[in-house]
């Protein structure tokens, strides 16, 4: 007997249901947005991570050579396709080019709660804005698309920082630390222990006096406190577009989901501007649900044209993880609207059910029939598994008196309808119609 | 600049959608048929392959050992990863189990027209009946599923075909003929020559006569001359079932796009039954589109209890040819219901056009804004780029008459709105419900 590898999943229809159920409606309200779908390889050049990824991402590469000898990957994330996209069409494409997709991703990572080395995201991507109102976009977004499954203020937040403020608070304190190294530190601040974190800080560069100052001001989440300890125009500017961004997107109606934090950072290196990151406010799911942000450099950074970009990536897994905690994630049961059973097996049973069941599917009711010889009360059986709103039972007895009788699971109850009448006209005959 | 690796592909917005179209019209028919969606994983352990599959497959296999070791491969093809996880749960699943999921999948081969090495393909397969009823219900859905594309029985046929029938004249010829590679012969017979067809069949065990005949017989079509040839109990048996098969599917009303064709035989070795191929009729499309059939074995074979099994799989690249071919491929611009348009910086245009965009997206309609800060101008030459049918103008001059502006594109006219009317209780408000 096989077994799946470790860290992908085999989904069944009832999980795989709630799941469609989800995905449909994260793509449905990106589709309201103008996001527009694309589809994007699994495979790509192992160069296009190693180059542009950060190095967490690279050390989980599932990377190997192809019959011909082309080093490649399995896409860990989506950023860099579609900015290699977004290149090969440049001068084609209407700005602002706004995508979105939903599709698995691989990353050899340690498997827990929420983690896999498969995992599900939705990608939606700004290019070609470098306003406040598209990271505006992006936000209302992000947090429009959680409301329409169940959430509320109660159950997430979105964190929201701007880079420009990390980098230009570390910069005005040496220019020679790791910057980068240091907004990883950030990133990591709420999963280590203060002293780890002030051994990052310090590794990057940071004396332990300014580590402790710079701690202070981020945890304060004032922006005074953060143009005090440096009122430069680089900080002064990301201060100014960061407060733009939350009142644009507040206007879009979504304001009371954002939360101004300046602990937050994200692992990425790519990120230029605004970046947050959705949490439960309940605590309850521990780790950051999704994230996004601003990443401007990048297209430049695979052979493009200068191009402001701006997106949001939620994870299937985490957010089902939210969605569990506060008790909306869909019904996982399956539905079905007509079971057409056969009693006997005479050409005029066979002709009628046949007829019904063609109907009934032409009409777009999900309609199962015996496919499996079997008798009544089996079929009775598969019919209840299947969660069979109503059974149509055309047999010999019936037939005789030009009937087939319908019946009503939830009820139990029965009725005869003549059988020239069904479907007939109804759309969804039911019970009820002929009773 | 980097581009994608060789043999896969990137699908921009207007070729998704139609990609889209395709694929929700394919499940939405399965979905009427009670096939419920299942979700899979895109890597398995090479061994599922190398001891189930055909040689061709394993020859294209994308291999590699993880990060742990594991020889793990892309999944080539969706069968055995079916049949694994029916064998997971084979108790606790109600038979007939019918699974349906669309997604890629991985050969390194040569690449060509409507031939990729990542390809999308639609699986349906129903497990756990060996009913004729179970073969009829998969054609059929196959044939519908097309219908709804807006093909018709003169763009398509289903040659159809049993296993047994070709297995049992062998097996009559001598015992001694190695089965899988005739079989494997007759499904290249229409892609070679004569000369090379009889040398396959003779490295098979045929001599030159036995190969002539059972080639005329099988090019004959004719039930009758195959049981001259044969008259065995398995092709007696397999002559009735595909005759039942034939004749059920077509209760169904499927009739017209079936063709019975002894030549047609799957190049996968783990068939066992009926088989089946869909092909242009008009021969435009010169190769088989996809195909399905009866796979009795391949349950037992990965360690579950003996299960039957029938399924198909419509590959996207191919079935795009033939719809393209048809003429009824779905239209690849891009749709918009609403730009909203903003002149003047104002607070009130601000909020007012935030609202009306924010109530439109909320109305389920696709509604995109000026997110960059753009002239009037560059604002309606995007939003003709995106076909938006209505533009709402949202002006100072307009806002101190309480009014907007609804241009409807197609036309050109315009007329205004109040603004609190806008979009007010339509759901869909137009430039006919104002002028």
């Amino acid at each position: 007997m096989y077994d799946h590898v470790k860290g992908v999943r085999d989904f069944y229809p009832g999980e795989m249901g709630a799941r469609r159920a989800v995905i449909d409606s994260l793509e449905n309200v990106a589709r309201r947005y103008g996001f527009r779908e694309i589809g994007t390889p699994a495979i790509e050049s192992a160069d296009l991570y190693i180059e542009k990824s950060g190095e967490e991402i690279v050390e989980e590469l599932y990377s190997f050579e192809d019959k011909s000898g082309r080093h490649v990957a399995l896409t860990p994330e989506l950023t860099p396709t579609v900015a290699r996209m977004v290149v090969a069409k440049q001068q084609e494409l209407a700005k602002p080019i706004k995508w979105v997709s939903t599709r698995p991703f691989w990353r050899y990572e340690q498997v827990q709660q929420g983690r896999y080395r498969e995992f599900y995201q939705l990608n939606a991507d700004v290019f070609g804005s470098s306003e406040p109102a598209a990271d505006a976009e992006v936000l209302a977004f992000a947090a429009d698309a959680l409301t329409e499954l169940g959430l509320g203020s109660r159950d997430f937040e979105f964190r929201v920082s701007h880079r420009d403020i990390l980098g230009g608070m570390l910069e005005s304190i040496d220019t020679d630390i790791d910057v980068q190294a240091a907004i990883r530190a950030v990133d990591k601040s709420e999963k280590v222990e203060q002293g780890e974190y002030y051994g990052l800080l310090e590794d990057a560069g940071l004396d332990r006096e300014s580590a402790r100052e710079f701690d202070r001001v981020l945890s304060s989440g004032d922006l005074e406190e953060v143009l005090e300890f440096a009122g430069t125009e680089r900080v002064e500017s990301a201060v100014s577009n960061l407060q733009t961004v939350l009142d644009t997107a507040s206007r879009l109606g979504v304001g009371e989901y954002l939360t101004l934090s300046l602990e937050t950072a994200r692992g990425l290196d790519y990120y230029t501007g605004v970046v947050f990151e959705c949490f439960d406010s309940t605590g309850e799911v521990s780790r950051s649900v999704f994230g996004g942000g601003r990443y401007d450099g990048l297209i430049e950074s695979v052979g493009g044209q200068p191009t402001p970009a701006v997106g949001v990536a939620p994870g299937l897994a985490p957010l089902s993880l939210l969605l569990e905690r506060a008790g909306v994630w869909p019904d996982e049961a399956i539905a079905t609207d007509y079971y057409v059973l056969r009693v006997g097996e005479s050409d005029r049973v066979e002709e009628v059910a046949a007829r019904i069941t063609r109907e009934l599917r032409s009409g777009g009711q999900v309609t199962e029939t015996d496919i499996s010889g079997r008798s009544f009360g089996a079929q009775m059986g598969y019919a209840d598994s299947i969660g069979a709103e109503t059974v149509v039972i055309v047999g010999e007895q019936d037939l005789a008196n030009e009937q087939v009788t319908i019946k009503e699971m939830a009820s139990g109850d029965q009725t005869t309808a003549p059988v020239e009448a069904f479907p007939g006209e109804h759309d969804r005959p039911t019970y009820d119609d002929f009773a």
